[in-house]
């Protein structure tokens, strides 16, 4: 046994370069001094925990990586359950079944990837079992039962049972092959794919680990907008190798498909899902896939939505398409996860409606191993949505959820936005398709329509920067991401202190002043960017800064002054039935939350209706005065936020200290320069003055549309 | 004081992924179990080190750091020079006089960056001294202390007294304002261009320790292939900050110009440097930088050549340009490095003479704050080139070195290659300008022509990797060049010796094993790529892997025909006088070792000579045996490598064990590919069986032909 201890100091008031913060995530395993270290030791004090895979070996590593570092020393290992204070992990197969087993493994759920822990008082030999049904439920077990350490729970009457609630619980990488991006904030690809296959970055063992702490259970490695070399053989060696990476923590590798591979490495003269040479080709593909990855999860397709081949090329819709890759997969136990986010090729009369028109008549058409990915709003991954409408109207099909977690539309890399609250507010919307307590959830994890298949999909934050994610915070994004899928309906705020705690330390006062800070950001975000319902204001192409004046491209419903529609008559997107009626799209219950001004919360307000300037709010102010209370409002918050993190100086490290507070002023700016850009554009058409007692904004408009920023990151 | 401790158990045979590997680089302060350490201890028992400025205050807290990992505590901090084991740092304007503090005062060279590290047996107070004249010369002192330490030196008898030879000693970075990095092999640019100015990226920091800790003093931020934008406030700024992070460390922020900047950015017609509106221009765009950045360094340019404006667009010569330059930094005291890596537009007889017949004519027409930054040799930073001729040829000019960190030519990050020993081989060669022993680091260092301004640049190998270079033994190359840099005349053997405990630790067996692997590896890559002269064969455009088929480009001299001129009679590049006569470009005592190929050092042969496939080598053997014998021999000495690497198993953490084992064998794939692409090449030529005993070439010629690599890195 070799130890290394490396003593780290901070002397005098002098900061040290060291560690690196940020690169160990949650899992940084740091001394705990906590009067219950005492409680872990004594029952902690042997460990008995079966190696018969790859997946109970770094189970195994990992909790004595933990123990170590939590606590400062090592169980003794052994291979029989005697005396107090044994810790007994694995499987119903692989631990002896004395009665205290048997009471664990009672406790079980029948689920793949369950666990239980549960202390157990046993005769004159109280132990703690963790044990799953698979060696895949003993990881999440053990990951769960190092967060109670971490968290500097009880551990001496634990009762937990645990299986998730969709299985397929994914991240979707926009990593494209030369290590760009697209939408990516935190550097580049961690795919090294120029020195794969042969050489394995450690980073991609951690990447795992870090997904399997929190029940992440498959990624997809490339850009949804996908390069066809994606599918050739040098490539598919290399997504072989981070596969075996993977395997052992539980991660299913998946991969975005061109579909007009057949014509692009095939030589074939269309990618027609119904011209049987196609079929073919496809299902020969297939199979070559799985002769390099035996486990491959399946296809991630975009099709025929901004740009990108798809069935309609000829002239089949989307069903057809799907269910021809399902059809390849389906002897391999592959799945095809479709995306719903499409437009027509011609300008839509209100692009909200467009995913719901194209795919509701498709309701039962899909073959069961397809599920259709619909994003959680119907336009794409504004600050605030409401929730899509496709949500509980395709009984007969399967639907999974495509949340964002970089942060496209809410400021990059650079503003702190936790986004548990923005996925739960989608997750508990009640659709209800089926009654009441429809929640979008419940459609997720099949509970409504009794779907065989779930899954969930959130566009990842990682990339090359030291600490994963860019901003410190956007690991609580990467974090909850993964809770939720595991549970959707977990609660956000108990996910955020979850994570402070396992981020930061237990410190009450620092959980107590950064919660609220955490919960509150998402809102703060939506206040200075898109309040009371606006959306897709932002620059153009690259999403970075405001630009409500955005107009005159391509299509309209690129452009920002398609959505907010502002004019010296009012502001907002009429979508009730004297508009573009996409709330019909709503079942009655919903329909009737929106459709009246007067009772529409102001949070969706202009999203649905379109507005006089002097518009009566329900505060009493008017609509005008209203929008510039809530732009100014949103940038006082921020100067909260920095308040509140300047205070926690002492009690985090120094250099994500530093980190943050330069990432928050930022910030500052931004909000800022969304409020000033905003109000003074939104002001051309209202002519009304910016309420009293707000500061002027400190630059005119012009200066706002004329800002240049040059190789925005991301694109 | 806090006081975190990071305990890390590899127990049990299971690997921990703490800690992330390589990002301390060679400042890794990892506790020493050396019999030294007590003697450590008391001569480090109190700490005087008066605290002036930021360069101290970086100075004293590197020591801290460091004594607190090295030795695992810290020495009483105190202002007073009492008992004994004092260490007392500082200048002669910050420390009390006393005659211990004058002794070693004496021992100080006259530079502003010197420092001198003396033990003095004092009257009962035995103490360590380290001063320097500024506090830049101590911070060097102290890392040159902390590096006895690493390297488990005596340090009770210490004399040692240092100044650098050369003043300028400075990275360039072929960074992209998007982060894309020209010939970068090791992910992408530390620069967050986006973030900044706000976001001061801690790796910022961690980039200036390391270099300071080397003696790199300055960093040009941006690619030769310049984009104007560098030169507008909004990125002005951004490089603002770094500046001032980098400020403490001694390390002045240079920048690429684009000459045509007056034009891209000014809205000039032209560029021309004798246009009084062009010189305007310039003089208040250098005085503008300097308001950002008051201690800017000057101005790196790569004029005409691959398509980048300069001078001779309007007639003029590099002169004249790079004079332009000069006049607007001479106020501020900013410099000129003006590149002499050039094309002519149109197509050389030989390359090789180029730089050479462009520069020669203009010696003595530069100004006096410009240098001429030559490469090592004549071609482009091959495996193996002879020296450039431009060295010891411009006796009224002032020239500097360009090395190349980056291995573009050799292997990108997946060949292990130090090229401490390629460094100094050039360093070292004689160019006989000023007779014997008139080497080219005795041009570098300014005494051989007494020029006032002495410079040498390092293409920079470092990008987004965790461990900064890739490979984690090119992190040497980094490492071997400041080193090289502050003292061209260091041993290359010495110096990867000290980088090698100073990573590793001070295992005998270790460094035994890896020391004379590193001293051989250049030769190696020389043997399965170019041997015996040979150059320019690689893979187009990108650079990758063996190429010697590549023709029909748009310029000849982008070609690797052009270079080897194989044909059925013979191989290699006359450059005789009955050939391009580039061996003119040398002095006599030069030209006589190379121009006979009887006499001609193989390493040279087909530099210099075109030679028939017969041509009896001095070893007895027929060229083609010769050169079927280098490239055979280079890829077994990869295998070698890999046996070596393979012994140090329980000497090395367990990630950079693995790492380094996936990139050997990497390495020795390529090596065949190499070996057996260009002997199968050549063989048509010759003609002649592969000798006996070799065995045969895995696939035909076609296959190394059609290999595709796609989104290879460094573009």
């Amino acid at each position: 046994m070799k130890r290394i201890c490396l003593l780290l100091t901070f002397a005098l008031g002098m900061t040290a370069s060291y560690p690196q913060s940020g690169y160990r995530l949650w899992l940084d395993y740091k001394p705990l001094n906590e009067p219950l270290s005492d409680q872990y030791r004594t029952h902690i004090r042997t460990l008995v925990f079966p190696v018969n895979s790859e997946t109970d070996r770094v189970a195994k590593q990992e909790l004595l990586l933990a123990l170590d570092g939590l606590l400062g020393y090592q169980p003794e290992l052994t291979d029989r359950i005697e005396g107090s204070g044994a810790l007994v992990i694995g499987t119903p197969a692989s631990l002896p079944l004395l009665d205290d087993v048997r009471e664990a493994q009672g406790a079980l759920p029948k689920h793949d990837e369950a666990y239980a822990i549960r202390s157990i008082a046993g005769d004159n030999t109280p132990m703690t079992v963790i044990i799953g049904n698979t060696d895949r439920g003993v990881l999440y077990g053990v990951y769960a039962f190092i967060s109670l350490l971490q968290r500097s729970q009880d551990i001496s009457m634990l009762a937990l049972a645990e299986a998730p609630k969709v299985q397929l619980r994914v991240l979707n990488h926009w990593d494209n092959l030369d290590r760009t991006v697209e939408r990516g904030y935190a550097g580049f690809s961690l795919w090294d794919w120029h020195r794969l296959p042969g050489y394995r970055d450690p980073r991609y063992t951690d990447y795992a680990r870090a997904n399997a702490s929190i029940g992440i259970n498959g990624t997809v490695l490339n850009n949804v907008n996908a390069n066809a070399l994606m599918l050739t053989p040098a490539y598919l060696e290399k997504a072989a190798t981070l596969a075996d990476i993977f395997r052992p923590y539980g991660i299913k590798v998946y991969l975005s498909a061109r579909f007009s591979a057949p014509v692009d490495l095939g030589g074939l003269e269309d990618a027609d899902p119904l011209n049987p040479a196609v079929q073919q080709w496809w299902s020969e593909k297939v199979a070559e896939i799985y002769r390099y990855i035996p486990d491959f999860g399946g296809f991630l397709v975009k099709a025929n939505s901004e740009g990108q081949p798809g069935p309609q090329n000829y002239g089949r819709n989307h069903a057809d398409g799907a269910n021809l890759l399902a059809e390849a997969l389906k002897p391999h136990g592959g799945v095809v996860m479709w995306r719903a986010f499409v437009y027509e090729d011609t300008e839509p009369e209100d692009r909200a409606k467009q995913a719901y028109n194209e795919f509701k008549p498709l309701d039962g058409k899909f073959h069961d191993n397809v599920i259709v990915q619909v994003k959680n709003g119907p336009i794409d991954f504004q600050p605030r949505e409401p929730f899509h409408p496709l949500f509980g109207a395709m009984p007969h099909s399967q639907l999974m959820m495509e949340f964002q977690l970089t942060q496209e539309y809410l400021g990059f890399a650079t503003n702190l936005v936790y986004l548990g609250t923005l996925f739960s507010e989608t997750l508990r919307a009640d659709t209800y398709c089926y009654g009441a307590n429809s929640t979008v959830a419940r459609v997720i994890d099949g509970s409504m329509n009794k779907q065989p298949m779930t899954a969930i999909a959130g566009v990842a934050n990682t990339g090359t920067a030291t600490n994963w994610t860019g901003h410190p915070f956007a690991q609580s994004n990467w974090y909850a991401y993964g809770r939720l899928a595991w549970n959707p309906d977990a609660d956000a705020g108990t996910i955020a202190e979850d994570w402070l705690r396992r981020t930061f330390g237990n410190d009450g006062s620092l959980i107590d002043a950064l919660l609220p800070m955490m919960m509150r950001s998402r809102e703060t975000a939506v206040n200075y960017m898109t309040p009371l319902g606006l959306h897709h204001l932002m620059g153009w192409d690259h999403h970075y800064g405001p630009g409500p004046w955005i107009t005159d491209k391509m299509r309209a419903d690129w452009t920002s002054v398609y959505y907010h529609k502002a004019s010296k008559d009012g502001i907002g997107f009429d979508r009730t039935v004297s508009g573009s009626d996409a709330l019909s799209q709503y079942v009655p219950e919903v329909r009737a939350q929106f459709e009246d001004p007067q009772t529409c919360p102001d949070e969706y307000l202009l999203w649905f209706h379109h507005l006089p300037w002097d518009f009566n709010m329900k505060s009493g102010s008017t609509l005008w005065a209203a929008l510039c209370h809530h732009y100014y409002h949103g940038a006082e918050e921020v100067a909260d936020m920095q308040a509140v993190w300047a205070a926690q100086q002492d009690k985090v490290d120094h250099i994500i200290f530093q980190e943050v507070t330069d990432l928050l002023a930022i910030q500052r700016e931004e909000a800022r320069r969304w409020r000033d850009a905003c109000v003074l554009y939104f002001q051309q058409f209202s002519d009304m003055p910016i309420p009293d007692g707000l500061e002027s904004p400190e630059h005119p408009l012009e200066y706002y549309e004329q800002q240049q920023f040059h190789f925005v990151p991301g694109i």
